[in-house]
């Protein structure tokens, strides 16, 4: 019998101190708002243990939501894919998102609603047993691209990783499985890229960690049509994209067009419209941003003053 | 431009006040023991946002850990593949565990070691800026099978979800990416089964939430072979059966020869070998818990008491 001298007991402390330093921002859990720091999840919440939860993104530009309803829309629908139940209708959510900002000050903000299956008491291993828990918190809006790479391009690797497949797992329900997504990044990190493609198993792109690609093509501009976020940015691309007459389509998307593109482009909530200049070290089109993309980003921009999507938030009650 | 009216500006609270209720435990994390209740993960840990984190799971019966060598060297193999670091060895990890069972008192219990990829002040964008941690936790032994399912079997549904795939993740690097399983069981509640078996893509079973699968299959104990958990009870099934000279091996599983078996049975940490008597509501073999795993659920329970695989907790240090 193996014997192990695990020393004297140590005491039980009652009360955890955190070490760890947070950005600066505000979440609503529990009917309380609190700073970002006191923002956490039971290591035996569902949402943690086997992250069973969904979420969305939406961001504050200039003091506005961007095309919140939208963002509300597709959490809706995640909640209902997975039946989780949040504990409030859509004005309240709303109220919480509007409070998180006001109350963090962010003029520019990046605002996440979650929602997790939550606990039991027992730890049952029915999820039917957890209490659901939504959550809510803003934070400084960052970006997928710095200032460098928004003028130069990034500089993309495509991983052989397969992203999760929609047989397991619909990405329509946005999600917190990106595993595939973080070996492909330390993947693109090793060839000296500064960020991952994965593709379909199929081989056809797919995504990368938080945004969508798109690559202009003999004058049309194409994004992959399945097995992908239905990105807000993404879908405001293509509406711009209409608006403007420029030929746009959703479709299967081959690793030989994306790497003949004249143009290659990803979008994001974290971001927003972002040129990529290199695909696996080699130049995309002239190897820098190009025409198509500048244009679109510029529009991407302009509608956020836009009556149709912005929504501001006030800030000094 | 739209806008929203929410009503006065809500005060910020310093401290949140937690509703929750959960099971009796300790935990480890950030140098302290703490009872469970404190044990959480930042909202904004990598852990949670992208569940990048891996984790094992080891139970203490009859207050000895059962083969915890083989979990520590498993969670140390998914950490490598997921280039994660430890603040300890494995004699201070081993340490941990064995406080964490000790100050919770549990004879029988649930014992986790699990790494986050952790947070980052600015909220990077970029793995490697995010600082890894370690947690653990003791909390009372749980089952995937409660006691009438033991004595009657369990009722499993086989769902179309396909299991996440080895090309998307290698789940020998045990992991949280659960929401295929998650909802293979609500479909299976809807069919009246109390759990579920996924397949893989190509239509061979894989395995179920938390548990690997075995079918006695013309006189041979056979299991999956590929893109399932490494599980340890499966590694102890296929052992048993080499000592107990029972032909044995893991190759691709058909649903057919899975339905046509003589027995069923899973295999978890959390209940070891549990017998299953219905299958889509069709019963396998006589419809109830057969010999053979009996015989290998009894050898199992034995073996907790074998000096190979035994390492007691000294609970009154």
């Amino acid at each position: 019998m193996t014997r192990f001298d695990a020393g004297p007991l140590p005491s039980l402390e009652q009360q955890h101190r955190d070490p760890q330093r947070y950005p600066d921002g505000v979440a609503w859990l529990d009917g309380q708002y609190v700073p970002i720091s006191q923002a956490k999840v039971s290591v035996l919440d569902w949402g943690f243990l086997h992250s069973d939860a969904t979420y969305d993104t939406v961001h504050v530009w200039n003091g506005a939501f961007f095309r919140l309803d939208d963002h509300i829309a597709r959490f809706r629908a995640g909640l209902e894919r997975l039946r989780l139940q949040l504990p409030c209708d859509d004005t309240q959510l709303r109220t919480i998102l509007h409070n998180c900002v006001a109350l963090s000050g962010h003029r520019e903000a990046y605002v996440e609603m979650l929602c997790t299956r939550g606990t039991s008491a027992s730890f049952s291993r029915d999820p039917r047993d957890a209490q659901n828990r939504l959550m809510a918190f803003a934070i400084p809006l960052g970006s997928v691209a710095n200032e460098e790479q928004m003028q130069r391009g990034l500089h993309l690797a495509l991983s052989d990783i397969a992203r999760i497949p929609p047989q397991s797992l619909d990405p329509a329900i946005k999600n917190y499985h990106w595993l595939d997504l973080v070996r492909g990044l330390y993947e693109a990190y090793d060839q000296g890229a500064e960020n991952v493609l994965l593709r379909h198993i199929n081989g056809t792109v797919a995504e990368g960690p938080g945004f969508n690609v798109f690559a202009l093509v003999e004058g049309t501009v194409l994004t992959p049509d399945t097995g992908v976020l239905p990105g807000i940015t993404r879908r405001t691309v293509l509406e711009i994209c209409a608006e403007e007459a420029i030929p746009a389509r959703a479709q299967p998307l081959s690793v030989a067009a994306l790497k003949a593109a004249d143009e290659v482009f990803i979008t994001s909530t974290a971001g927003g419209v972002m040129p990529v200049s290199r695909l696996d070290g080699i130049p995309v089109g002239a190897g820098k941003p190009g025409p198509l993309t500048a244009a679109v980003t510029k529009r991407y921009w302009a509608w956020h003053a836009d009556e149709r999507f912005a929504e501001p938030v006030e800030y000094g009650r």
